[in-house]
């Protein structure tokens, strides 16, 4: 059995102009990882229409789940709900539930539910509304697509509530251990393991701190037993090492 | 005149595992808006080889510019050298001049020039190389496709290195403010600001601290006295806000 696959699509003019540094990305990465779905792809997309269209649509033909992330707020370059109902084709208004969950919301705290609040009950025909604890205004699922808020504690929130109802895979299992050499010092036996092992995912990392050279290698595999059996073969060969 | 614009590969298992936090996207994003660069969209991609043939092609038929990072080492899942040859059906080969760079580091640091660290040196064919004034292994050119580390310091050093050779547009002037108040407040001010003023990028970024909701508005243009016209009248709308 292959692990469910995802990719992600970030949509922000703010990650892009270096203003603000996107975290909902490496947040997503290891739930995902935790729950063995596969992230494939990563894609981050200024807010504009045909460029949001164009990336759902390659995404979402080929893994199993989109995750976006922002563009779903009040204002005028919120348009994320518009570009995804465009992509599936799908008819897009304000619907009586998403509205019912933020005239309770606005009731309970004082506020006016205007014409800008509204807009945040735009959802596409056939969507599932995604529950947000945090601020009201819901998400969505529409086909493989979970559409989730920018703002980090509410795409956190959002993230975990999609992830309780969506299937996962066998999570891998991992080990790491820390070589203090350069990459090029270890990488020839690093090659023979990989070959030797085709069922396991050999990846070395390199790092430069207080400008010493070093690598990381991480070991992750379905099975344990020869997860650790590298890993032991990797200590005998690096007696340095450090897991 | 319209800027220059550009789009970023990122290739690397570690970051779409969650295992490390990606910081070079934020640094060149940042670097690319002070130059009056347009950085568009990136990607990250996983360490397989069409994925990242298939991003390269796409992304460098639409954009000035495409940066990479990482993949470029001496171990065995290092293949983007493999991947941007492909692409652009250039051989790949160890190169002369690449060699000669390794061979004076390795001397110089008394390490050995093994075969694996001779990977770093396969560059493709026409290929203009990048300094690395960090760990000596350069990075190169090819076409609109600059070939960086993935390390962070070498990375940067790199990035600094190519956009010193390559031309810049005009960057654009910005002003932000922060206004104590829920997006849905300002929605529809900020809305007929953007419509009167369609040379301007007028963004909205909500945020939420200590459970208060709050926004901070971006102005961005070409010309100053517009801009800061926008942010005048933005000071009238929400006399609460704060530069």
């Amino acid at each position: 059995m292959t692990n469910p696959t995802a990719a992600m699509l970030v949509i922000g003019d703010e990650i892009l102009s270096g203003r603000t540094r996107d975290s909902n990305m490496h947040f997503l990465a290891r739930q995902l990882t935790d729950r063995g779905i596969t992230l494939g792809e990563v894609r981050i997309v200024s807010d504009d229409h045909d460029r949001i269209v164009g990336a759902l649509d390659d995404l979402r033909a080929r893994y199993d789940h989109v995750f976006t992330s922002g563009g779903i707020g009040p204002t005028h370059d919120d348009i994320t709900a518009d570009a995804v109902a465009a992509a599936f084709g799908a008819m897009l208004d304000i619907r009586d539930d998403a509205r019912a969950v933020l005239a309770a919301h606005y009731e309970r705290t004082g506020l006016e539910l205007n014409a800008s609040r509204l807009r945040m009950a735009r959802i596409p025909e056939g969507a599932e509304l995604i529950e947000n604890p945090v601020s009201a205004a819901p998400g969505f699922t529409l086909g493989n697509v979970h559409v989730m808020a920018g703002v980090p504690a509410v795409f956190e929130a959002m993230a975990v509530s999609v992830l309780s109802r969506i299937a996962g895979g066998q999570a891998l299992y991992s080990q790491s251990l820390t070589i203090q050499r350069g990459e090029g010092e270890i990488a020839s036996d690093l090659a023979t393991l990989a070959k030797a092992h085709p069922d396991l995912s050999i990846g070395c990392y390199p790092f430069q701190r207080d400008g010493v050279f070093g690598a990381t290698v991480v070991v992750r595999g379905a099975e344990k037993t020869q997860v650790d059996a590298v890993l032991v073969r990797l200590g005998v060969l690096f007696p340095e090492a450090i897991a």
